[in-house]
């Protein structure tokens, strides 16, 4: 398929994405970005705006000798020249042209008050800085896209003038002028008026560029271009300045999933959920749970009701097959749950509890009545998949995983005027047949005891140097009884490979959190295959 | 304004918002969160499914005696009788009958399929079992209102059955039948045709019910309402299974600010993001900056290229004013808090900060300046009042109310095998000219520091006997750092008339703690006079 032909997916992550609050992108960071969505398929990568700032020129020039691309064209971002000069002498101009990049898309006034009040100059002067910037920049050999800038306020308050700018950059060789909604206040009825206007009358080629402060930059996006847009703008994540930029995995989903328009390569879009969070890895962001397609929770299911009518028919509570973004449906293991949805639990860790005997039956009954127990107790099994499988192995195998016994713990947290609190554990345990005594000091008492325990047996297993602690969250249960509650700890630790959850529930913290890095240690060292 | 007449804003968080991964609502939890959505002005709040756990049912007790509702009615959620037995036999329909709840929400299934394979009935029992269960709640007295379940999936497979179903409920009395989309496939378009042909055919009163599957919950919800539904659902900060529920907040804020349509009594709008905000603190679930309306990010601006014409129209660059849902717009630059909130947020404590003088002016930017340096370092006040009401003392009366000096302080955890740990916390201070060296036990490290602390602060301030922790709060701002993570701690404390919260940041939990119990105890002893 032809990715620079009638339909455009266009990546903005690189550049407005980066306005987002907390986004950072180093260069390396945008080179990295720019290959995984490549690999996505886009047509497109705004890569930037080089001379505005130095790390964007630099961007381009390392792009040129270091990126791979077998999809994308890469553009450029920057502005129409400046008011009074020619075009071929203004140094932003320039910049934009001897980028390298073969598209630049130019970011122009639509708007008159902004062209009054922040570009200080007259409507006039500014359909010339768009005549001029396209036709000098087309001359050059370059492809030029137009982003209308705060298009949809600037309809509303002068449809003539807005729309007078699109036909000037059109007739100048823009290829496309996308529509875009800066400051995100449109709704989707709005949205489709405004671009079946535009194609009528103007008959330019229309783009679509949304932001989701009204919370429908994707439904926005799609009536744009089901009234006629045949390019879209987005980031991947929906990252971006304020509440973010339409989420261009959810846009092509939708597109090529619900709609039937196919705009990437074929098969493609089977590798979003794992771009879209290698992606994530890069920005720092953590990735959404919730994120539609391609969130950790996107297909998981809670309710126990539920379990039994999907053994029979999963389709019948998902609207699509997750294989067709990369996903997996899971089933999460609550206080509602039956038998049904442990058996299925079990399934997806590759346990066959219930082969139709009156001992699976029995064992079935068993897990879920100990599950039970466990929740009323604070337990929670749904984030904690490692904590569910050990429990699994002790009741399947009559016995848990065990690589250690611990004689006792000691962590001791104290303050002195004028000094940051500082925290020291002493660990006692035996591991293959050797008793150690280790200490370990941390910034807080758990970072203390996993330093000590890891430490201890890390002399007898070396494999746990490998492992990391890289989440640690808390949950006090019982509100309303202070300090003296119920509190849960779940952490995530990894082997460099994957990561695994684990669980502990004490009404005290550390106790808590202790039997939590004992779990997440024990299952590790099985995963190791000890 | 009638929340109970013409349109109907209904929140599910409580119920099918708690369905959501991670989301675990004790009693308490849930009727704090009725009270918060209450101040918001919702008219309906559906708790849970008396009947169907131990917990819901309790909430629907507990509900009656303590919540204090001005705007909202509790609804109670549960499925309409089994096959083949009297309503008015079925101890599941009883336990709705008898909630105390005034209104019920009944789901049916309204797709063929799923009553053959998931209910196991036909047909026409599942029509009987929709038409007798509502007449029967109607006959005790009961407000109605159905939940056709897969309901627009169902309307494609057997468009007339899912009609009929509705018809039934609508006949036998109830009020509404809300149109789900369970699985969360849909787009607007296709909702729109639907409301479209459901309102024109049958003629029943329609409400919505979206997931977020296709990133278009809010956006469905919108269509429906332009379509003629007059009822809409939806979980406060988009809560709920898989990608989630319609964000209620931001359906509304749609409808009252880009619709024109008041849909809450005058000016709750306001309270929105606060209100977001206080019922994520509940939940434990960290705000999405980007929310739409009330995340942090929402009305935040990079710096920069906008900045000078913003000063001269914040509105060429925001959608809306913050205000209207009671939010700020901000200049990232560093991070956060207005001057006009600080300002509004003293007033609110009883200081008139700037009274038009100059020196007015230097005392709100100083406390401003310090607010965001503390923010930034991971303290926040939007919930800690008392921790902020000391600093502003600090500020205004230049100097903290200091009841006590700390020397040090130092507690100790330990576990032997077969025996709870148990926490030893050994605090040394000086109080109205004594030195106390004195130490105490309790289940946690907290706990221990906590009655070491009162301990020693009583002999010298016999008040602090009626002080008591109520609520502890701990939330881990850095992810994926694991245990070497920032924490904060929030903590409540209560004299028996009031109770007043308190913030503690630390890299050290056991430290952050700390910090949060001497604010709690410093501002209780000047509540007390002293």
């Amino acid at each position: 398929m032809d990715l620079h032909g009638s339909f455009h997916v266009y990546d903005t992550t690189l550049r407005d994405g980066a306005q987002q609050e907390g986004l950072n992108l180093s260069v390396a960071d945008k080179l990295s970005i720019a290959q995984q969505l490549d690999g996505l398929g886009v047509g497109y990568i705004e890569g930037g705006w080089p001379g505005a700032n130095p790390k964007d020129t630099e961007f381009f020039r390392r792009a040129a000798q270091e990126l791979d691309l077998r999809h994308a064209r890469l553009a450029a971002f920057g502005a129409t020249r400046r008011a009074g000069v020619r075009a071929a002498d203004d140094p932003m101009v320039a910049a934009l042209r001897d980028s390298g990049a073969g598209v630049v898309t130019l970011v122009a006034k639509s708007h008159d008050r902004h062209v009054e009040l922040a570009l200080r100059t007259t409507l006039e002067e500014n359909l010339a800085m768009v005549r001029d910037t396209v036709s000098h920049l087309r001359a050059e050999g370059q492809q030029v896209f137009l982003d209308a800038e705060h298009f949809f306020d600037g309809y509303r308050a002068n449809r003539d003038y807005a729309l007078e700018v699109l036909r000037t950059a059109y007739d100048a060789g823009a290829e496309v002028v996308a529509l875009c909604d800066t400051n995100g206040g449109m709704l989707p009825g709005w949205v489709s008026d405004v671009v079946h206007d535009v194609v009528e009358t103007t008959g330019v080629r229309v783009g679509i560029h949304c932001h989701n402060d009204t919370g429908c930059a994707v439904a926005n996006t799609l009536a744009a271009v089901e009234a006629g847009a045949t390019h879209v703008q987005g980031c991947i994540n929906g990252y971006g300045e304020r509440t973010g930029n339409a989420d261009l995995v959810t846009v092509v989903a939708n597109l090529e999933l619900k709609l039937d328009r196919q705009v990437l390569p074929a098969g493609l879009l089977r590798d979003a959920t794992r771009i879209a969070h290698a992606v994530a890895e890069v920005t720092n962001v953590p990735p959404a749970s919730r994120q539609p397609y391609v969130g950790t929770s996107a297909f998981a299911h809670k309710a126990g009701l539920h379990a039994s009518a999907i053994k029979v028919d999963p389709n019948l509570y998902q609207h699509m097959d997750p294989v067709g973004v990369g996903n997996d449906m899971r089933l999460l293991v609550s206080d509602m749950a039956g038998r049904a949805s442990i058996e299925l639990k079990g399934r997806e860790l590759g346990f066959d509890l219930d082969a139709g005997t009156p001992e699976g039956k029995d064992l079935v009954t068993r897990i879920t009545d100990r599950v039970k127990v466990l929740e009323s107790r604070g337990y929670t099994f749904e984030a904690a998949d490692a904590s569910f499988e050990l429990l699994l192995l002790e009741e399947v195998e009559g016995a848990r995983p065990s690589y250690f016994e611990v004689e006792s713990w000691r962590v001791i947290t104290d303050s002195k005027p004028a000094e940051e609190a500082l925290s020291e554990a002493t660990v006692k345990l035996r591991a293959a047949g050797v008793r150690y005594v280790v200490t370990g000091e941390g910034n807080g008492p758990v970072n203390a005891l996993d330093q000590a325990l890891r430490a201890a047996i890390g002399q007898a297993f070396p494999e746990v140097a490998k492992f990391e602690l890289i989440d640690y969250k808390v949950r006090i249960l019982d509100q309303g009884h202070g300090t003296d509650a119920i509190t849960r700890v779940l952490i995530e630790t990894t082997d460099g490979v994957s990561s695994w959850v684990t669980v502990g529930v004490g009404a005290n913290v550390i106790e808590a959190s202790w039997g939590a890095l004992v779990d997440g240690l024990t299952f590790g060292l099985r995963r190791q295959g000890l």
